[in-house]
């Protein structure tokens, strides 16, 4: 296996841009080239996520290839959802280290902001398990009743748990004012967040990243440089909540660290500093624990400590991650890269504490369904902890088989796992919509939607009936279960015989 | 750089399925392991072209993960459009050759046949250029404007070139007959050939391969076996037609068969039998001359004396191609390789005449615009041909640059390259439709539409003007040849001098 180094990395500013998703890619791949000592490249690796529905754009690699001059050249198109930048990086990192290619071109990209919200809204959530969706279910939504799950399981209060959220979103704006391709480059108080409005309860605006338009662009090659890919992992996880083992991490996140750790042979002890996929502010702090920075239950109180700001011992998202930066889904996953290479060169306005010696980027595909690491190093990093450039087993190779999930029955009751209520609702959804993940009785968990946003509590009890395709809920109030007791004792009470119909009908004429 | 092997293949029978798009994936799957040593695996690479419209499936590589019950595992979707098949294989390849896994499971498929004839052809038509597209082209249209012109090119008559495409159908409706995994599984005749109608002329449905249901899959794997992957290459080419150097080829063909065949050290010439993609019957004629089978111009002339029958020295989709196998977009690419690996393994009911040690699978995104071609040999093919796997540079390495192209200013005068009558035509445009390429008078090309369909020639000259994003032509016929003569004449003879305003208004009172 060849060792894969990075030469030139470039991107454009991230924001709202009137230029085409072709026009970005090339902006991208113009500004990697004027930094990079290899000009010309074998061949293009393209994450993009969803061109077909963002800009009516089919048959994308080819037409990539056209805008850049150099039709010929082989060129592929790579997706998992949002973290799509990061799987044409880690396929262009095999085609490289296979010796197939000697110098290839990366490219990540999305172009978003001129469709309407609530447009944008549908076409991501379209990467969220079908059942779910027909509830109302975004994106945002799932991230809100996954955080209220993690609030609940380390017994955070509610407003604890929201200075938690705020020093995440106040910490990424602060390091994103010192750059000069994010989105949003003003700082934002701890007042500003708190005014901000509810999104899906508990994330507010301040807790999302932004809808944003944008491409970033690198070169890996065989030839030696100075800053290498020492470890890449990638794994898998249920698109749905109600597959899930864990509502409060993300396996997917879990399996491609320890692969990338065991192939750069390093732990998380010997990260100097990490972009990671801040979608939603909770996610940073779920993906620190699942990195292995910090705890379970530990990467809001490190936040809270300061200890990943750009001053503390381990910077998280010092470009201003996702948050601050934007989120331009299939460029983010090229783009965390980037600011890694930018920062372990040593290439930007602010700098780090300490010299960085080895840096990690992580990258989520839906909700944690299709998640990336990459571990990067300056190539004169000590031999001790150089990478390992050899192969490596897998952590869990499985067999395929086709697995038939049944509709489970419903039984009418069930017990709310977590909620949310959400106030930026898709097309065709009336704002404030209560949802709810449901464990009915008979054990099966389900998305049901709420008759109304009263009562909701992890752990009540629901009522639950089926319209159509959705699932309803309603919480059992103090009232319903007085009146359920009553209709119990009542049927214990022998029913008096009937006294003949003509008896029944007494008061008519 | 490690060999790469061919464990298990297997494929859903194509056609018109009541299964989903998940459900297709796993039951090729499910063939491929049927038949594999492999039984389990370190990744899935997946081939499919468009879900997010066929099927409103997004993040397919995590739902199929889930549904082959796999999670965990990395899964990556790779697409190139009607080559992600293709596509899917050859990253797979590098993935394994490069050492980083093991075993890997390639799946390709598509679901298409639940939508409307004129909805599935306008997302098909969707990896076409935009100008070329607003015309109202299709695939079939573009495809028959390049069989035109190779007719011309070729001095073919009409009657002649009707017959060498006649001589396709047949050729691979006998060969899709013997094939159980076949939408079509009948031979048609000359007369049933003839009487099939028109959908672009001079192409009739029976030059076009269908809309259908399917997925295939294999497994690759550095473990040695029987068939091993000795050469892949890939090209691109423009999206449009009016940007190509050669109306009757395809570079993105050519560049891919170069560098297939310097992979592993072989030629043409030892070729033993191919699966080329047939998406149109002239397509197979022009695929077999740019794979250097046939001298240019004689791809048709070896249909006829049945060089690529079953029984010919060549034989051409002994499986019976896209053409009567069917064509899920996304499973092609896979589905030949599969076929090809039955083939060296015997494992088919037709027999070739004589036993096959090496075999090529050639596959096209869009209209010749993303091009694979795949080398497989029996692990026991003769040592001096042996594959020769070792790094080997590319043919044509490029600078990346951002390419301008503004429009051309029109002239409002041009040439016909090409036209065809288009007779299924996409949604918003009424059949008859002509369409043609038109050469302007200061050189460069444009698509347009006929204000009618009579008079079209190659080489016949036409009025242009533009309406909104269109552009409309109307051919000079012999009548206005002679208006503009008389127009010319008349601007030669000198004004007469205005005799005042009293005497124009003569007349009046």
């Amino acid at each position: 296996m060849a060792a894969v180094y990075i030469a030139g990395v470039g991107m454009t500013k991230f924001g709202k841009s009137s230029q085409t998703l072709a026009g970005l890619f090339c902006e991208a791949a113009v500004s990697a080239l004027s930094n990079s000592p290899i000009q010309e490249v074998d061949a293009l690796y393209i994450g993009v996520m969803n061109p077909e529905e963002f800009t009516g754009d089919s048959n994308i690699a080819s037409q990539i290839a056209e805008s850049l001059g150099v039709i010929g050249l082989p060129a592929v198109r790579v997706e998992t959802a949002s973290s799509a930048g990061a799987a044409a990086l880690h396929a262009a990192w095999q085609a490289v280290a296979s010796g197939y290619y000697r110098h290839v071109l990366v490219l990540g990209g999305e172009k978003m902001t001129h469709l309407s919200t609530s447009a944008t809204t549908r076409i991501l959530a379209e990467v969220i398990d079908k059942q779910e969706r027909q509830c109302g279910s975004t994106m945002p939504a799932l991230a809100a009743m996954i955080t209220e799950r993690y609030r609940k399981r380390y017994r955070l209060s509610h407003s604890r748990l929201e200075r938690m959220l705020c020093r995440v979103a106040m910490k990424n704006h602060k390091n994103g004012s010192h750059n000069p391709y994010a989105q949003f480059r003003q700082a934002i108080t701890e007042k500003s967040y708190f005014a901000s409005k509810f999104v899906s309860t508990p994330l507010r605006l301040y807790d999302c990243s932004p809808i944003t338009d944008g491409a970033a662009a690198m070169i890996l090659t065989s030839e030696r440089g100075d800053v290498v890919v020492s470890g890449i992992g990638q794994g898998t996880g249920p698109l749905s909540l109600r597959e899930r083992d864990s509502f409060t991490s993300f396996r997917a996140t879990q399996i491609a660290a320890a692969r990338a750790y065991q192939m750069a042979g390093t732990s998380p002890k010997e990260i100097d500093f990490a972009e990671v996929h801040d979608a939603f502010t909770p996610f940073e702090i779920i993906c620190t624990e699942d990195l292995g920075f910090f705890p379970r239950g530990g990467g809001g109180h490190a936040v809270e400590e300061g200890k990943t700001s750009l001053e503390g011992p381990l910077p998280i998202n010092p470009s201003g991650g996702l948050k601050s930066r934007g989120h331009p889904v299939g460029a983010s996953g090229v783009a965390q890269v980037v600011e890694v290479v930018w920062r372990l060169r040593g290439d930007t306005e602010a700098k780090l504490k300490r010299e960085a010696k080895r840096a990690l980027a992580q990258s989520t595909g839906g909700l944690g369904a299709n998640n990336f690491v990459t571990i990067v190093e300056r190539a004169d990093a000590p031999l001790a902890t150089r990478p390992r450039i050899s192969p490596s087993a897998p952590p869990a190779r499985q067999r395929p088989s086709a697995k038939k999930s049944l509709p489970a029955p419903i039984s009418g009751e069930g017990r709310i796992e977590t909620f949310t209520i959400l106030y930026v609702t898709p097309d065709g959804f009336l704002p404030p919509l209560a949802l709810a993940l449901i464990r009915e009785r008979q054990g099966s968990l389900l998305m049901a939607q709420g008759e109304d946003i009263s009562h909701l509590k992890i752990g009540r009890e629901v009522y639950l009936r089926q319209v159509g395709d959705r699932y309803l809920f309603t919480v059992k109030s103090h009232l319903t279960k007085v009146r359920e007791a009553l209709r119990k004792l009542l049927r214990r009470i022998p029913p008096r015989p009937p006294k003949g119909k003509a008896s029944a009908k007494k008061g008519a004429p």
